[in-house]
């Protein structure tokens, strides 16, 4: 598949740089990428318990949160792997900004919160439908919908940390 | 009361500065600080809902993630102020490390991850029994055990936010 998109792998998952991601030459991973939720956020995933947190300098710029659901949170507290089928990870972010407010409390600037927020990244384990891509699929969603994203390129990212189950986050506890 | 302690008020909650907090001569408050939790963790904490993120520079040098129980997650998400007897506002913290296996996927230095955990504080709202310090309590663990602290001074810090129920963390969605 032509690398076109540039994707790079970050303190959870796969993340698109300068919104490269977005690149309609991603063609059918794309699409597959896309209908791993059937287009649509899964429900109550922001609910779901913080795995990590992390921030990306650069062009990302952003701080973020790893979420889990049960399945994602369990297997990774009784450290087993490869994550079981069904076993979903969210990686959400928000712009990284120096916070004047709390600043002004600390009497010189060393606080950054989280801004407006950029977008939100998922990793659903299924070892049959996402063999290809080590069992895992991808998808990302902008305000609410679904990007175009290839699902190929996030892998390739990922292969590094093959031993983890391809998952570059670790719990904190 | 005397103000050795070093108390500053952060991204969600009031944080030591190198253990300024533990000093012993907190006195009474620290006791009363101590007590909120009978000495334990709140049971369950960890698995309370995200409601941000933050990264401190400086002496705390951390990434930092403000989870909330639900009665506190419901106000924040309705937008009721004040927040209602029983929130739980827990603020965990972990040393701000480079990532350098996160760095090679991106082929320059650009990642930080949460690496050994610091302390955990708490504030929880009881409006009667925390009246002098704005209904909440102030509770800070490290490795599982209380630390001494004061709460004037925790409470103190948090003043510049009185409009927000003296809670500086914002919810980020």
């Amino acid at each position: 598949m032509k690398q076109i998109h540039i994707l790079l792998s970050v303190a959870a998952l796969a993340v698109s740089v300068g919104g490269a991601m977005t690149v309609s030459a991603a063609g059918a991973d794309a699409d597959k990428s896309s209908m791993i939720f059937g287009g649509t956020l899964p429900p109550g995933y922001r609910d779901w318990k913080l795995i990590s947190v992390a921030h990306e300098e650069g062009n990302l710029n952003d701080l973020r949160a790893v979420l889990g659901n049960d399945a994602a949170i369990n297997a990774y507290r009784e450290g087993k792997l490869p994550f079981p089928d069904g076993a979903i990870i969210a990686r959400i972010a928000w712009r990284y900004v120096p916070s004047e407010e709390n600043n002004k409390v600390f009497g010189h600037p060393q606080s950054f919160v989280a801004g407006p927020p950029t977008n939100v990244q998922f990793m659903v384990k299924d070892s049959q439908k996402y063999a290809s891509t080590g069992g895992w699929g991808f998808a990302q969603f902008s305000d609410g919908k679904p990007d175009t994203i290839s699902v190929q390129g996030c892998f390739s990212c990922h292969v590094p940390v093959k031993d983890r189950d391809f998952i570059f986050t670790r719990y904190s506890p």
